[in-house]
């Protein structure tokens, strides 16, 4: 008898993408497993001990609304928050806060262990359990025609569907388990894999190299050959570390200090209160000393000399990097990060490097007030293996593998954002399809999560992927203040937000809603433009407060102080008023409240503006391409095209239009044929029936 | 450039004995490096959540005493403390405590952290450098003659020695660097090797098998290899461990619950306060159909299939040796104990296996209670190298090695204390080793710490070392409430107890002192027998109170209450009538002060007699056997004793006589060639000069 336990969803991998897969499906009510190498290394911060960052915070903001929990446990062991880009627009501001590495690991498996219906197994999943379906992908399009009639639903599957897609397509072939290093078997109706850097990972430090899934940490090979036997296309990708010093060691006085924000943003819409003692980083400068070593040793750095076949990620470059990149540039920038409030571990943030020791030491000390510091664990690269996203459909699920869910790293991506916004993606849809019930997918003017799944499925990355804010279409749109307005009723309908999350933020709707009301109606006059260090503003005769609201040099600040005796008198408003003298975390809620509604009313012609190009990206990803569409038939279209179409087979005209190099030419022959074969395909039923 | 850090002593491994073995080389001044796998991972407990126990609480003790962290890290994050046998004589009292097991991970890097002139480096060793010396142990005795002088007086260097021996033999093959595998390397004056269970760790699971150094963490091949290179001998042994278990799944009220002491007796006798909120342990029992299955099974453990070649820990066996081991047995007990405050992880003590994880969970399941029960980590068995320990002297050196030390389970103990008090030893003796002085030993009849080397040393082990209070010659001498009298004044002279400390250890022994003296002069009155409920005793005309004391029926506390009056007048003495009513752990603290001198007064004639043994056995110890003698060369030794003799070179008679079948003839022999051969030395020494 093979002993095997059974569950609904088994996440595989306990990393930033798997606790939110895992925890996800199990608000949903799923039975889930959630199996890592290491229990004790939960939720291990690979690389710098912060969450967040400018569009990397809006990531986190995203998961929050949703439902998810990486905002909520790096709001409990935050150590310095630092709301971000507060001098640019409201689009760009983006929370941060340096965590305590340690006590994220223990806080978010608490939360993970406090989640009826999710279950830890510590194991190594070395193969996956299949059943080989009637038709496979290789089969090509006659194998894959059954599906079609849902799949063509797929497209407008925005939001939370109803019962349309997945469980009839039975064509593919099917993961139905996976098998551990143990000699257990678990077997699961839908599988997610989030195994990050750890699949044949290789670690690169100078001229040394070996085996590793993270520095001390065994690499995941089995895994990885096992998901290569399934024929999906691998790419070689690599990330790297800075070293880490001894905070002991180091001269802090040299350094100009970076303290937090006096009132800390916090990541999470439920958060109520901040409760760790808060440090302060350190701002560094790289010396021309530090330049001129790097620069006669770049040889040896392991990116350099040939030795890694992977390719890094562009926007977390090493030091090396950007020394070869930017040789104009004569200093660099970094910051001296505490690892946590029980430790003098300190990272630095900018030097990620795969330089010799020898290097990484001499490097270090070339900078006044590092002159003496020491090294804790080296820098070093790592190579891995990575599945070329456009192997997924929308929901993650591998396109040629029922009941298979990719997320994290492992999809091309880099950064704990950015793959825990595709495990809560992974973890919502692997527990729909198990439903039976329709994906849920996000599309690219609804969020940052959206925008990074359809970048990833059409194009595929041949570098580590991170986010930005540049890369939305919408960005005012997407901002960090309205996450919750543009994803919490999502969160809510599909399980993942309780009554009072809801009724909260049901409340705070509410106020914004009659706090523009109120500026809407309430028209300005003198005395109370004066009381509010408003008196120099000029022809304000008849304006509302909104209409003021809209001149640049107008903030919502005074305006709200101006209005002081009218919020009272309103019971939802009177809570903007009375404002929270003691506590920080309240007043910077009530501040941000206000400010959204001050983004709302001051850019709202912009707004209207983009929301129609919004409409007409939604029109295009409302038309869906067929499975069955035979790009090979398609006349007039380029080999080039095809080539380009077929690879990513995109599920959306939307979609497809993001395809690099696809043209619009290309686009309307694909339009149009999706018709013509469509008719065709109608006459062939009838004459053969 | 090759880069390299300079120290004066590196340790390997961050486990229990490394840690030790670090603080003790940096409290007592030397630059020291503590070099480790993972730095998340340091001092984590691989087995079960606890410190101390029978014999084992006595090493914690004795570590502490010497000024080790070992007890005070436990104190810190302890969640069940427990003072075990407290029925029965007090020879055999010893604490326990059951520990939060991240938070014991979590302090004591931030008690190493905290220690000047310690540094943590996170690297794999895989290689040591050698600077081979012009003799080297190959070449026979005449390669080894220059250090003769100083070794012959090894043997009387019990404690705290001057300059004596080390320094100028440099006959042997020296250890004078590692090389890490990010490419650094890293000299030190000595080294010390703590790599528990990881040089060529192969776990075992049923039928499964593959390398690890523990679950989830990658094994230590090169090193191993290194090791096996200079010619050490080493033995396969295997430890193991039991399932871990889901808290929630367990049906609590069905076991009986085992809550921690009242007054919780700390490890340390720095520590003034528990800290951690307490928690309750239960117990529980196998059932018929749990032997039954673990019999049918028992030919697919890891261990009875044949599929392990190492001897596993003869009293620490696994359930299924148990079962094979005592048929006759109907039941066994085992204990389910909480690894933590913040996780659902629960311990199942006694039950550690390595069958199959399908009989594992059926196992679990036939106990009621844990019928629903589900298994978060595997139970397993591990089988690793260890290095016979008769390749050692008794400062934890590798003879035919220079500057090389061993601690921990690679020197074939099992547990965790075995290995702190081996490390603190090591890093002792390292350190006295670099500063050039004597070694610091300790013999039999001053503490476990010295019977275990002693065992070590002289017998080897071929299955997993494990501390019992039977292995003690003169167990009453070896109490826990003595280890400090025992070795802090060993402690104080090499720099590992600070002045607080030591004010307190001379104020407690004042205290003693002077309690004993009032106990010796107070006569007995009726009045103060009645008023101390000791009304009923007989024939008590004209005895001290110390004298009533020698009766068994007769214990310190109401004596103590008697007294009470006569404790307020001496002002050293009034503590222990202000008992502290609000503080459980001073309470204990005077409680056991009271106690241990009621066991010196008590025992008073048993300890004296057994002194004269003691006297003879430390006689022994001091006739050191010069490194010179030649076995071969004593007639009459038969040919079993001489190769008894010459596998473990002992160094003193005594430690000769305890080689298990050595016999009282051949120790004379032995005893008669030292004089002999020194002799014959002397003469062919002028006859060449
Ligand atoms: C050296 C290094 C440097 C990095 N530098 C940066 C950077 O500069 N900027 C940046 O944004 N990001 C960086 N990252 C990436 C960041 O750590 C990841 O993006 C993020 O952790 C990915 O999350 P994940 O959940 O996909 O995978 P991970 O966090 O890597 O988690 C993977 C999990 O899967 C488990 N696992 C793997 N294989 C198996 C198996 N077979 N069975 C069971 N469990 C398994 C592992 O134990 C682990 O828990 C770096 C990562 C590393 C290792
Ligand atoms: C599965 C299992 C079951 C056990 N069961 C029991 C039991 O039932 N009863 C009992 O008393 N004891 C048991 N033990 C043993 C107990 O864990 C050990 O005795 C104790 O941890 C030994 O301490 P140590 O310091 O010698 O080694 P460890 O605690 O094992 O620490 C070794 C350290 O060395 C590091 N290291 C290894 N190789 C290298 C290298 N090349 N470079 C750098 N660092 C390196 C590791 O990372 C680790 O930090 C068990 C151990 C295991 C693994």
């Amino acid at each position: 008898m093979a002993f095997t336990e059974q569950y609904d969803v088994a996440v595989v991998g306990a990393g930033h993408a798997g606790c939110e897969a895992a925890m996800a499906a199990a608000r949903m009510g799923l039975k889930t497993a959630l199996i890592t190498m290491n229990m004790d290394l939960i939720a291990q911060m690979s690389c710098n001990p912060a969450v967040g960052g400018v569009a990397k915070g809006h990531l986190v903001r995203e998961v929050d609304a949703l439902g998810g929990i990486m905002g909520e446990v790096a709001d409990a062991v935050g150590i310095q928050f630092r709301l971000l880009n507060t001098s640019r627009g409201p689009a760009v501001w983006s929370p941060r806060a340096q965590c305590d590495k340690a006590q994220y690991r223990v806080k978010m498996r608490e939360v993970l262990e406090g989640q009826p219906g999710l279950h830890i197994r510590q194991a190594e999943v070395v193969d996956l359990v299949l059943d080989e379906g009637p038709g496979t992908r290789d089969q090509g399009p006659e194998g894959r025609e059954q599906g079609t009639g849902n799949r063509e639903q797929e497209g407008k599957g925005q939001g939370v569907g109803s019962r349309e897609q997945g469980v009839e397509e039975r064509g593919r072939r099917q993961v139905v388990g996976l098998r551990l290093r143990d000699g257990r078997q678990l077997m699961a109706g839908a599988t997610i894999i989030t195994t990050g850097t750890f699949l044949n990972g290789l670690i690169h430090c100078g001229e040394e190299r070996y085996p590793a899934g993270r520095s001390g940490e065994p690499a995941s090979v089995l895994l990885g050959e096992a998901l290569r036997r399934l024929g999906l296309r691998t790419c070689r990708l690599k990330t790297g570390t800075p070293p880490r010093l001894d905070g002991r060691t180091i001269k802090w006085h040299m350094f100009e200090e970076q303290p937090g924000d006096a009132d800390p943003t916090p990541f999470s819409f439920r958060t109520k209160k901040i409760v760790q003692p808060q440090i302060s980083c350190h701002i560094a400068f790289t010396t021309p000393e530090t330049l001129r070593l790097i620069r006669e040793n770049v040889h040896r750095s392991a990116m350099y000399s040939g030795q890694i076949e992977g390719v890094g990620p562009r926007y977390c470059p090493s030091i090396e990097d950007k020394i070869v990149k930017f040789p104009d540039k004569t200093q660099h920038q970094f910051f001296l990060e505490p690892e946590g409030l029980n430790t003098h571990e300190v990272y630095i943030n900018g030097m990620s490097t795969s330089l010799p020791m020898e290097v990484q030491w001499r490097m270090v000390h070339s900078i006044p007030g590092l002159d003496e510091a020491e090294l804790l664990r080296p820098g070093y690269a790592i190579e891995y293996d990575s599945v070329d996203a456009t192997e997924l459909d929308r929901s993650l699920q591998v396109k040629s593998m029922e009941g298979l869910y990719l997320a994290g790293q492992i999809n091309g991506t880099s950064g704990y954002e950015e793959a825990a916004c595709q495990g809560i993606m992974a973890g919502i849809n692997a527990a729909l399809w198990v439903k039976g019930e329709a994906p849920f997918t996000m599309d690219r003017t609804e969020g940052y999560t959206g925008i990074l799944i359809d970048d990833l499925i059409s194009k595929g990355t041949n570098e580590p992927y991170r986010m930005f804010t540049s890369r939305a279409e919408f960005r005012l749109h997407l901002r960090i203040d309205n996450a919750d307005r543009r994803l919490t009723p999502y969160g809510r309908k599909l399980g993942l937000i309780n009554d009072e999350a809801w009724a909260e933020y049901e409340q705070k709707q509410a106020r914004m809603v009659a706090l523009e009301k109120l500026l809407n109606i309430r028209k300005v006059d003198a005395e109370a433009l004066n009381a509010a260090d408003l008196g120099g503003l000029t022809a304000v005769a008849g304006l509302t407060w909104a209409q003021l609201l809209k001149r640049p040099e107008v903030t919502i600040e005074p305006v709200m102080r101006a209005l002081a005796e009218d919020l009272r008198k309103e019971p939802v408003l009177a809570e903007f008023v009375d404002r929270h003298p003691d506590d920080a975390v309240a007043r910077a809620a009530f501040r941000n409240e206000a400010r959204a509604v001050e983004t709302e009313i001051k850019f709202a012609g912009y707004l209207d503006q983009q929301k129609k190009s919004i409409e007409k990206l939604k029109a295009a990803e409302a038309v869906s391409i067929p499975e069955w569409l035979e790009y090979g038939a398609i006349s007039g279209l380029s080999r080039e095209m095809r080539e380009k179409l077929e690879r990513v087979r995109p599920q959306t005209i939307g979609q497809a239009s993001r395809i690099p190099g696809v043209t619009p030419a290309a686009l309307s022959l694909v339009h149009v044929s999706i018709r013509l074969q469509g008719a065709r395909r109608a006459v062939d039923r009838v004459e053969t029936a």
